[in-house]
């Protein structure tokens, strides 16, 4: 059952019954039009430990990268938001390019409609076998290169631990569903599911408001579901034109004009971790990307203090797991 | 389980075992962005026969009215999609006064997150008691009178029945109570759920191509979950300004500017049945609706062939359930 529907489940007793839950308000609402992030992540019931734990080895393997200095945590660091350095807009290869986009959190990556900014891969496995591969990131010459590196280093065994019913275990196909059954744990834990479980206490007074206006503001239509966000694309600029306007996005992938700047509408779980923001990165301040939104998505000129709030929001979305090795 | 969740897990399944669903893409994609209609209303567990029927009768009683000429139907017509007449913008009360918004479907409303276009009501039951002494509706002078015409046709009975426990049956309360208790009954069915379930005939060329459309020009930023809408406020004239500034939606609840013209996104469940379109019913022609809606909403200027195909999707949104008598 969807949320809205567990949520309303629990609205609609008011009055006539007593309500069991004793939501406030808000809580019922923001239940209706987000809802906790699941436990556990779709596809995770086929991961064995062996995959995972060769999934989770393979994300920090720097072998993987050609110059040996980067592995899947370079950009997507684990232990600092998933994603990339906050002091650059994009994130440089191996070989020293720099990257076309802000990269994107790996937490809770495998929630999401699509992958990339474009959703040229449609899950997380197809998303793995981009990067080593692209010269602008790992930069391998090939597939080959990947699977002849990781038998180089030993990891024959743990890819038939893996994967034990297969002729031949150490394949790139492995390597990436190692890599994905891995991600398929990372999912963050966050205040915000606290309060949406019923602990009113979970989020402060500006907090609340903060929520309360994101809602109210309409941020909602896209930053909608359990991630606030990663269910769809958006136009980038669409009622205030978006000044950066080299980036294409998924006119790119479809080769329609109808597509230009449409990116997917990022995940806001755990965005206070993960800056800089948008798809190219140009903005480095939490505030300022919501005042900028508000701006370029529906035209609205927050107030410095719904600014504040709003961010203040956001920060109940951050994540309190963490990667134990 | 939130849709978006329950097909990824479909999805993820994809490569490395056997899709024992058989989806095909498109399918998938829906099943994340919308999801099925639930076959039962929140709050239907509390609903007895005795209190459904009562309802029933009490949607169609002419006695609620100032004149005795409109029941509930009269503007919520469930055998026309349980909206108003398709001839005039807005509907007209009892006492001849022309209504202020076009009337909303009265099927699947007990799914949506708040009623009436400005939300003022938070659910079935707080709706159910607006009309009926709404001047310039129903008519009546007090709540009282309604109660009074009641007894007087001889409903003691059914109220008791209906609400065997309580000291005092025959109240307002208990009659919005029926009426929410029978409107919980008003669940669509259509053809949109069997391709979501997995039957790919269910929907023809034509409409599957208008679907894509609908997704990836982005309608279901705001039509989105299992409704297609009925989950969040939007601002009319997002992008393009919307004509008609007279009503100021939500703004009139609040007393907030900063809800100036935002309403409930409508449902787009039975959208073809429910002309006229929009807050003041401004518009009559569901193909006229779409390119407004494309173009005020997400400053889209649709191609012709574009809205041909999406408004040929709604179709696939026709309730096909009727109401037995």
């Amino acid at each position: 059952m969807n949320t809205i529907f567990k949520a309303l489940f629990v609205s609609s007793s008011i009055g006539f019954s007593v309500n069991a839950f004793s939501l406030e308000p808000l809580q019922t609402l923001a239940n209706s039009l987000f809802g906790p992030l699941p436990s556990e992540m779709p596809g995770s019931e086929q991961d064995t430990p062996e995959r995972i734990a060769l999934g989770k080895t393979l994300y920090f393997e720097t072998a993987l990268s050609a110059n040996g200095n980067q592995s899947c945590n370079t950009c997507h660091n684990l232990l600092d938001g998933g994603s990339g350095t906050e002091l650059s807009s994009v994130s440089v290869g191996s070989l020293g390019t720099l990257g076309t986009r802000n990269s994107l959190t790996t937490w809770n990556a495998g929630f999401q409609f699509v992958q990339f900014w474009d959703g040229r891969a449609k899950n997380l496995r197809e998303q793995a076998s981009g990067p080593i591969t692209n010269p602008i990131e790992m930069g391998l010459s090939s597939e080959e290169e990947a699977i002849q590196r990781l038998k180089d280093k030993g990891y024959q065994a743990a890819f038939i631990a893996a994967f034990p019913d297969a002729d031949n275990a150490l394949t790139f196909e492995h390597l990436t569903e190692s890599l994905a059954a891995f991600q398929r744990t990372l999912v963050t834990e966050d205040r915000f599911d606290l309060y949406l479980a019923g602990d009113a206490t979970a989020l402060s007074t500006q907090e609340k408001r903060g929520l309360e206006r994101f809602i109210s503001t309409g941020c909602n239509a896209c930053h909608n579901g359990p991630l606030l966000g990663g269910e769809l694309f958006m136009k980038m600029g669409l009622v205030k034109p978006y000044p950066n306007k080299i980036d294409k996005g998924r006119a790119h992938v479809t080769g329609s004009s109808a597509d230009n700047f449409m990116f997917k509408v990022p995940t806001l779980r755990n965005v206070a971790q993960t800056a800089p923001y948008f798809h190219d990165g140009a903005v480095f301040n939490l505030d300022q990307a919501v005042r900028d939104t508000a701006w370029h998505q529906l035209g609205v000129k927050l107030s410095e203090e719904d600014v504040k709030d709003i961010s203040a929001f956001f920060a109940s979305l951050d994540n309190t797991k963490t990667i134990t090795f």
